[in-house]
């Protein structure tokens, strides 16, 4: 459980792309930010308050959080002095590079000392007992896609937000690194020994109300030739009622692996309520979520509406156009009734 | 890499069912093993020489291995006295307990002074690169089940075996504890991080010789609520060109998962074609291994000759039959040609 609000820190870096955690926290859990902290040459504004780790603490911040990846997920030399000062006001430090915060000189030390934690979202310090297969209470919707990398995070919160918005409720659950800042607390489930997938997945959403709805960040794709052990392990410990496809229209073979090409639609979601119903044999699929980012409006609602009507299933790109198709869609099939 | 010969540690075990692990090292390294250490209350016998550690090291033995597992997989310590004996004998020692051999009292240290290594081969100290997909060149056979523990490393040992009496290069490669100890090498597969479970087994079998036949020791089943994700991952990183099903015909539910029936063989080739498809198109199924250690000979032979008129596959119990049927398979499928 990570201690909010978050003081964002942005470092020294020249590249914008870098800051896309940052952007991420500004976007999901901006009334948790309670500003940035920039170092001179840091080309990166997140048009937030500029203040120290003492102001910040004045203003009821818990956190100081790295919104930054650098290549190779280092912790450079440039930033050990703004993580000291972080840990002598009281706030403690959130990571999610490779390096841990431990191997920073001193920082241990000095957190020990001033009482307080270092959080290293990338590494997993919790045990998880072997799942179960139990069925548990509550409903559950996981994101699932065709490949890595394309929405399927953005997806999960947006779907979380609209039930919500809606009435009905509904947690984020996190699996990933900034989808474990944004939301305070989750999983980072792809660092979970193997053994132990699907029971750190069953521990991610316990049980809850008949009516709650867990909605999961989803993890890499069964058709990636790296990471769908993690993925099917994800799948059997979520035990989805509802699957959402995330998908590329304009990718077609998976990122960074030319050989292994994107699946058709339908084969994927195949594949996935076949691999769901292992764990629940009501598994069914809700929706398309796709990303539209690089075509105009015309572009987005031709594709959208060739998918609805080949699927049968409502396809929408939740920044363009919400998630209210897709919120009626789960009140139809799961009878949740008007609010 | 361990150091062979081996020394056989058996404790003060009063439970002749927990030395499994030093039977299968006699069975399946025979020659490889030097003797028996036991301590007074000991009830099980290996029929082989009793020895002390400095005995050992005389006859050439490079390891003590702790050969029985203990409830909790804990080391009592009724055992530090002997591990501290190999090590001043100048014995590695290989335990595949929980507990790390670091956590015996002062044995880190004096094996570091001894020059000696302390192997925990339940625990992967290993780090492996992300999946490539990339196919290598040799062939792959991997033993995969309906279930777990229903024989697939023992299968996959007495293919090894056959293939290569048979006068075809093939090794085994160990994915679990038993097998890493009696091959001296392998990766404990379901000890790596979810992410790297797939890189992991493609380290473990790489490119080889075309004729070559890496043996791959199966993990887990498809069909298992915690342990898929192990399985998935193994069946993509290993690539196999051939699969051999592992069966216990008398089992009706996963083991100690009363809700998750054993799939129909069918079905479960199926799923297992499936699932190797992504990274190796040419899959197929070439055996059928069932487990009939509690049949008579009769009905051993009318549930084979079942099966194998079912599934147009030679089927076969490892200890009852041997291997020969598929060794048969295997030329004929693969156009090995005669010796």
């Amino acid at each position: 459980m990570l201690r909010k609000p978050y003081l964002l820190f942005l470092g020294d870096i020249s590249d914008p792309s870098s800051a896309k955690t940052a952007l991420g926290l500004k976007d999901w859990c901006g009334p948790d930010v309670s500003g940035q902290l920039r170092l001179p040459g840091c080309v990166v504004d997140l048009e937030i308050p500029d203040i120290t780790p003492d102001e910040a603490v004045r203003r009821g911040a818990g956190s100081l959080v790295i919104g930054v990846a650098n290549f190779g997920g280092i912790i450079p030399e440039s930033w050990f002095a703004s993580l000291h000062a972080a840990v002598a006001a009281g706030l403690d430090v959130v990571s999610g590079a490779h390096k841990r915060l431990e191997d920073v000189p001193g920082l241990a030390d000095a957190a020990a000392a001033r009482g307080v934690a270092l959080h290293n979202v990338r590494h997993s310090n919790r045990s998880f007992a072997v799942g179960t297969g139990r069925k548990r209470s509550g409903l559950r919707l996981l994101t699932v896609g065709t490949d890595c990398a394309l929405g399927k995070k953005y997806t999960a919160l947006a779907v979380a937000k609209g039930l919500n918005d809606a009435g009905i409720a509904a947690t984020f659950r996190a699996t990933g690194q900034t989808g474990i800042m944004i939301s305070g607390e989750g999983v980072a489930i792809d660092a979970v020994v193997a053994d132990f997938v699907a029971g750190a997945a069953e521990a991610l959403s316990p049980d809850n109300l008949d009516q709650h709805w867990d909605v999961i960040e989803g993890q890499g794709a069964l058709f990636h030739p790296a990471y769908a052990a993690v993925t099917l392990g994800l799948i059997h410990g979520s035990q989805p009622d509802a699957i959402v496809l995330c998908h590329d229209p304009l990718r077609d073979t998976i990122y960074a692996y030319p050989d292994y090409p994107i699946p058709d639609l339908a084969v994927a979601i195949d594949h996935y309520l076949h691999a769901g119903r292992l764990t629940n044999p009501a598994i069914r699929c809700v929706g398309i979520s796709v990303n539209t980012s690089k075509m105009t409006d015309d572009q987005a609602e031709i594709l959208c509406a060739e998918y609805t009507s080949r699927l049968g299933l409502p396809t929408f790109d939740p920044v363009r156009h919400g998630v209210a198709g897709l919120i009626a869609r789960l009140r139809k099939d799961f009878e949740l009734g008007a609010v």
